[in-house]
């Protein structure tokens, strides 16, 4: 019988956790290069990945994660029911073609660099709901094509402040499934919960700032989480933020602490883990649907698969930057979206 | 309890089927114009929306088509637990900027012109298992701000060739619930049963005849929702795609025909009900997200409310066209998602 409970404004519980049976993770070669480079299921060290364009070769990031999960998990794509996914890019192309191959049923997201918890969202809500058996959530991102389309050509070679962050090169995807795997690997990780953003506008219009923009959208779920499941930060071994780096952490931490919330013990950012900011040249840190997305499927389960962490809220979070709506002197709008991810 | 059913291999049946309980629609002056402009709910009759740019504009369309939804079926946002929602711009600005006042947990979604079949399939999925009471599924287009886009500056005054349909301006949204609307406004219609496209892509590049590109995309749906739930085309009265217009009807029925399937007597197409092609000089017919949006929640609502139709098959349409993509000599790959209305 299924069972799912809404809890408090924005969050729900699922009767029957999903499972994350298999994780995959296609790594840039400066991620690679990086201090969880090890943790890496492929480091590509070619930018284009062999293709043509910037976008082809994010394209294949997606395809490889696709294979390299479903080989993984020892799965046909028959056995996927629905993949769930999006990128960066206008009209997703790098996930629509990249996916396509695998003539999966998509459901086509478009939530930024929170893509990750949306995918994994309504991923587990497919499966705990009854609609599948598994499911792919996955997303990409590529620091060339995401320049190319929100900011300078490469070739130009603008200066970046130091707010600024590094969209990270890399694709990430996990099966989820109604079932736990028999492949022993470690600990089981489940999804038991979700709370879903709302869009969250403080009015910044800088392009540069992503931390800056995004912090609040994670500061309002991370409150609407605790408080719709009436539990204290140190509930987490981590609270794991998508893609704040090192300016946005700040304002996070000042923002729930003013709330009430201290988190400056558990939380940690993917985009201050990717790069070694002192010699990588990376600014703030990483950002990117990819930065989370390829922390998760490497580190975080890695550590989580080893128990050392048993309980981490897992928060990817958005800029829904464009271009378009900048240009015409708008704000940089943001989002983000919560997993809880548990050892069962 | 809960008993939603996977119907063959890319279908779901839902135990408690959601209710559409309440529907709106704001469309452009032309489309007020055009065949079906008495049933809209409102006709703004200036482009810009009283807006400042082409964006905005559509932002506010889906602002109004929120606000209007709500007072309709006396809501409050705070009685919607989730927004699904998207549009064809990059990084779904039209959406973002428009439902951000509204505070209301966002799935952003990109399914190109079949945003609506995508977002209305996953809302159910939602109600039906368990996470939600109620939700709002919303899409917009507007002619604009998507020939901006993707095509030519409209001051360049291009030629259009007559396989071009033409965007329509206008927003849609549904409210759809758990439980029946006690107010009376006609017959009950549900949604029963949802099945999620793949993307098709038979590898055609002409931007200016989508039709043909998604037409193929519409024929796997129809072919693989008919077969998934074993019925013969005689089952609805009414099979409706999103915006083939004329070219793409033609194709669509050829390829069913070839796979076994008549669908001529039974087949509408919003895109060719939209506009008087004759009259109004829209070529091929209406197209954009707007343009299954508006038709479903006036013309398509109303015939069912009165049960002048009782079994409807509606396949919003979408060609996952970009700009980056096409210029650099790609396809425009195709996807269609179905939902089963019905009168109960």
């Amino acid at each position: 019988m299924i069972n799912n409970t809404q809890v408090g404004k924005q969050s729900v519980s699922f009767g029957t956790p999903p499972y994350i049976i298999e994780e995959s993770s296609i790594a840039g070669k400066k991620e690679g290069e990086g201090p969880i480079g090890g943790y890496f299921d492929e480091v590509e060290e070619d930018a284009m990945c062999g293709g043509k364009t910037w976008e082809e070769a994010e394209s294949r990031l997606q395809s490889r994660a696709i294979s390299r999960v479903l080989k993984k998990a020892k799965l046909e794509p028959t056995d996927i029911r629905y993949l769930l996914g999006g990128d960066l890019l206008g009209q997703l192309i790098a996930t629509s073609f990249g996916i396509e191959t695998f003539e999966i049923p998509l459901f086509g997201l478009y939530g930024a660099c929170s893509t990750m918890g949306e995918s994994m969202s309504l991923g587990s809500m497919l499966i705990a709901g009854g609609y599948a058996d598994k499911v792919i959530a996955i997303t990409s991102s590529h620091f060339a094509s995401a320049e190319k389309q929100f900011r300078f050509p490469l070739g130009y070679g603008n200066q970046r402040p130091l707010a600024a962050s590094w969209t990270v090169t890399g694709s990430g995807a996990v099966v989820l499934s109604k079932d736990a795997s028999d492949k022993k690997k470690g600990a089981n990780v489940c999804i038991t919960g979700a709370t879903t953003g709302k869009i969250i506008d403080y009015g910044i219009k800088d392009s540069m700032n992503m931390g800056a923009c995004m912090a609040p959208a994670a500061a309002d779920l991370i409150f609407n989480h605790l408080t719709d499941f009436n539990r204290k930060p140190d509930y987490y071994d981590k609270i794991i933020t998508g893609d704040l780096g090192y300016v946005g952490q700040e304002i996070l931490v000042d923002i729930l602490q003013e709330k009430g919330y201290n988190i400056e013990e558990n939380h940690m950012d993917c985009g201050i883990e990717i790069f070694d900011t002192d010699n990588q040249d990376t600014h703030a840190g990483g950002s990117g649907c990819g930065c989370s997305a390829i922390t998760l499927t490497s580190f975080i389960l890695h550590k989580m698969r080893k128990e050392e962490w048993k309980k981490v809220l897992f928060v990817p979070t958005g800029a829904l930057l464009s271009t378009v709506s900048f240009n015409e002197g708008n704000t940089v709008p943001s989002i983000a979206h919560g997993v809880v991810l548990e050892v069962m």
